[in-house]
This record gives structure tokens, C-alpha cells and sequence, in this order.
């Protein structure tokens, strides 16, 4: 409906907002930055996916957080008045443990990450390390020579946000990682979450660290990888062209929509801000130009009014 | 000497050998990997470098390991048996302090490293927080939002080898460098250390998880960055086409030497193998083609028998 190259806001047009709104039947949206930050709720997010649902649109939520497994998400968003249900809820922890069982993966897997990604192996009875902190002790040549333990019949390495992420998790990340036929897989790649007096690392940062000490490369679940929501296009459950991805980060959420061919919306609540989305779009760069959203909404409330 | 497009075997071509020899005044030798592998002396390699500095020549040891200062270097080179001087040893922890120094830094300065750096930095009075263990304690919202603390007056973050890696050391760097005055230093970019059974987790790994997670690139110190050395070309000191670089590892060693326009020798004793090089020499990619050594020994040690 709009070209990319120029962004409409929104509520600077509200007089094509209906007809946009009728563009499409199915909404994806992420999670973080644009329902809510941690956990509190984005004024009139609740209201407006609501709506979409009301008004008969399919909604799903799609998050590249690994750190909840899909029935603590559904809690989460349940809690917050979201009327939504778990098979509406796509997160990568549980898109990663379907990916495995998919693969009839029957070895262990080494994770650094949460329990998010651990419970939902568990689901599907893969067997994995336990996580948590995992730290060097003692006298670094020690350390390798007496404590470093690799575990036997590793067949896959998963790298998700890990707090607790540390040397010896590396190490043993790369040292898996040295057999070829060893599965690489990365829950996302989002780089860093910049909070007003801080910047906290995301999965991405961890998961360059990894790929440089192992010299390869992950197979990234989360958006903007296409196959997070190829089963909702592969089974006909949504159609690409009326389709709309919501968004707080462009080289993931808007990404995806234009990998996915979807419609787009940026809103102002996350990482990304439209200054950047300008930036990008006097630029020639084809990949940055890939990442300018349809729409921009300072904050998805901002739609209530014309619904 | 040679051209690059074809390593010579030294060992094959012991008729050349002595024109070889002749044809340097200068010798910079890595030191893991090509003198010693951790503790252990590798075999002829005191007897090689010992005989170059009674022949005449310059000797040189450059070492990207950031663990130790100069004076500790010193003091492991000399009970092996090296006769070597602390001005013949170039390390990246000296070299990082004296980099800060020669700006007139006088900031705090963040290290992910080890002792060996903040030591440096203690010579020159400059200032640092205390290094080793920093994990992340209880609960990430509890400790993000009543343990985490960042220091005042942080100028520059280093990045060097750190067993001691972790979540709270990455968010505090990326935190420190959303300043853009902040400064941001590597010692080295040295990937892995891939050992029989594992591999251990370089600077470089940690480097790439920063630089990912800052959404900056920093300024390498060590190999194959040319200020490694600058000071003994553009003092006279060396003159590069006479002057002999050693290393294992081609992508700070043997880059280091075609950066500089030394005479390069590759050793087989630590990171590269000869299969590698003859791999980047059939390629058309220009970056790996400057990887390719001049010459190639199993080890320094097989030298001895010709000099």
C-alpha cells in the first residue's frame, strides 16, 4: 500500500488510516518495545491488539526473547489483559526445540542460555547441560588441565541470552563446535538492548563471540529469518501481502516483514527511532534501505483512536 | 627474496639456505607458537634465536599476549634461555599503556583483561579499575537495577585476554562506549587457540562480542597492526626489506610482516599449517593471498643445522 522509500506517519495521514487498516487480515508483532518494556505494559498496546482481534484479524505474537518458554509468555501477556492464546505465541526458545525434534536430533544439546530454551527441550525430550553460572576458577592453566570437562555426544550447540555467559562457556561452545557435523544454532542475533544509563548485551553480542572462537556460523531461528513464520505462509494461515509486522527494531522486526513480503509498521517505543529510518533512506545501501518500515507510529496506542 | 605466490620449503631448498640467511638484519619472532608453547621451550628455538644474535642481527620478540607485562615476558624468555633484553620485547599490554601514555590520557580506564595490563598502566600512573572475577549475581533485573555500577570518568576501554569474561564486563564496556570520546582499545584480535582436545577462547572472540555489542570497532594495538613496530622503522632502528618476521599464526604474524614489507616466516609449530597456505595460494581472494609466508619450516629449531 505505501512504498518503502517513504515512510507515512501515520498520524500525520489520518484520513488513508482506515483504508490501511482493512489492508490487512494477520498482525505479527514483537513482544519487547512494543507491548511492553520488561514488565510493564506500553500505554494502549493491550487495547490495540485486542481490537485487531475483534475486528477478526489473526494475530500473532512473535518474539525473539529466548529466555521464556511460549506457556511463560502466554502467562505474561495474559496477566497483562492481552487476549491471546499460546498457539498465537511464537518465541524462539520454543521454535528452536521444534527445529531439533523436526530434525529427529537424538544427541545432547550444549546450551548457553536460560531455562526458557532448556524447559521447552525438555518438552520434547531432548537432553541438554544444565544452565546457569558457569565460571573460570582458580588458576587459568589449572582450570583447562583439571576442570575443563567436555561432555560426550554433543550434536548441537544452542546460543541464546545467557546472563550468566562466560569463558568457559565459550571454550566449550568452540570446542564443540570443532566437529563439523555438530549443529550451530542461534536463537537470535538482536546486538544490544540501550536502556537510558546502560546498554545491555543481547543475544547477538554473545553469539559473534561464539561464531569468531569457532570460526563458523549460526543458524539464526529468530526474526529476521524467514522460518520463524514459514509455517504460518506454508499452511496458509496468513498471506504476505496482507499481513502486517509490527516492530520497535528494524534489522529484526522489519526485516522480517520485508524478507516475508509483509506490510510494516515502526513504532517509537524500542530501539529504533525514525531519525534513523531517514538516515537510511537517503543512503544507497540496498541492505539498509531493507530495513525502512512502511509506517511509523510513535506507539501502537496511537492507533486506538481510529479504531 | 622470495615471491609470495610460492612459499619455499627451506628444508628442500638448503642451497639457498645461506643466501637466505644473508639476505636479513632484523628478526621479529612471534613468541607463543613459535618459541614456546605455554611453559615448554619449543625444541632449537633458544639455540636459532640466540645464534641470530650472535651472527649480528637484530632480534625482536613481538607477542600479542596481553597476560603479561614486559618485565614478566623478560623474566620467562631469559630462564628458557633467550638472550634477550626488555627493550628487545614488544608486547601489546606495554604497548596499549604506552599508547594512553603518549596521549596524555588521564582518565580512568576499563579493563577486560588481566594484570598484565593494568600493571603496564601502573607504570605510567594511569588509572584502572581492578581486574579479575565480575559476575553477574541473583536475579539480571536485581542486579541490573541495584548492583550494576559503572565507574565516573572512564576515557577508554581495553579489551584484552580475559579468562574472567562475562555478562556484567560486556554491559559495562558497551555502557562506557555509547560515549563517543570514549576510547576504545584491543590488544589483539587473535581468535582461538585450537589445542588437541579444545580450543581456548582468544582476545579476538572478546574483542568481536564488545565491538557487537557497542556497535564500535576499535583500534587493534597488537599484530598485524603496523604501530606495533612503527617506532623501530621509523626510528632507523629496522629497515624493512631486511628485516625478517617469524610467526605461526598468518593473520597477525605473516599480515604484520606484509604489512610492514618484511620477509615473512611461517612456523608450523602453533596455530597455521602449511595445507592452509597452499589453500589461500590457489585462491583469487586478495586479503588471503597476503596471509602466504615467503617461507615456510616446521620449526625455527630445523634452522640450526644451516647457521
Amino acid at each position: 500500500m505505501f512504498t518503502r522509500s517513504a515512510t507515512v506517519l501515520l498520524e500525520e495521514n489520518a484520513g488513508i488510516l482506515m483504508n490501511w487498516l482493512n489492508s490487512f487480515d494477520a498482525v505479527l508483532t514483537d513482544c519487547d518495545g512494543v507491548l511492553w518494556v520488561y514488565g510493564d505494559v506500553i500505554d494502549g498496546s493491550v487495547e490495540v491488539m485486542n481490537r485487531f482481534k475483534e475486528m477478526g484479524k489473526k494475530i500473532f505474537f512473535c518474539t525473539n526473547n529466548s529466555a521464556k518458554t511460549r506457556k511463560e509468555l502466554l502467562v505474561k501477556a495474559q496477566q497483562m489483559g492481552f487476549n491471546v492464546t499460546e498457539n498465537e505465541i511464537i518465541s524462539t526458545a520454543h521454535s528452536t526445540a521444534t527445529y531439533l525434534k523436526q530434525r529427529d536430533f537424538n544427541k545432547n544439546v550444549y546450551v548457553i542460555g536460560s531455562e526458557g530454551i532448556t524447559k521447552e527441550l525438555d518438552a520434547f525430550n531432548i537432553k541438554h547441560n544444565t544452565v546457569g553460572p558457569d565460571h573460570m576458577t582458580g588458576n587459568l592453566a589449572d582450570y583447562l588441565s583439571t576442570r575443563f570437562k567436555l561432555e560426550n555426544n554433543v550434536g548441537a550447540v544452542v546460543v541464546g541470552f545467557d546472563e550468566h555467559f562466560s569463558f568457559p562457556k565459550i571454550a566449550k561452545a568452540a570446542s564443540y563446535l570443532n566437529d563439523p557435523d555438530c549443529l550451530f544454532i542461534a536463537t537470535n542475533t538482536d546486538e544490544r538492548f540501550p536502556m537510558p544509563s546502560m546498554v545491555i548485551p543481547g543475544t547477538g553480542s554473545l553469539v559473534r563471540c561464539i561464531e569468531t572462537c569457532a570460526e563458523r556460523q549460526a543458524l539464526v531461528i529468530g526474526k529476521p529469518n524467514v522460518s520463524i513464520c514459514a509455517h504460518l505462509i506454508d499452511d496458509g494461515t496468513i498471506k504476505p501481502e496482507r499481513t502486517l509486522m509490527i516492530g520497535d527494531r528494524c534489522n529484526t522486526d522489519i526485516l522480517l516483514g520485508y524478507n516475508c513480503g509483509f506490510q510494516t509498521l515502526l513504532v517509537g517505543t524500542g530501539v529504533h527511532t525514525l531519525e534513523s529510518v531517514r538516515r537510511w533512506q537517503t543512503s544507497n545501501d540496498d541492505e539498509l534501505l531493507k530495513l525502512v518500515p512502511d509506517v511509523y507510529l510513535p506507539k501502537l496506542g496511537d492507533l486506538l483512536q481510529y479504531m
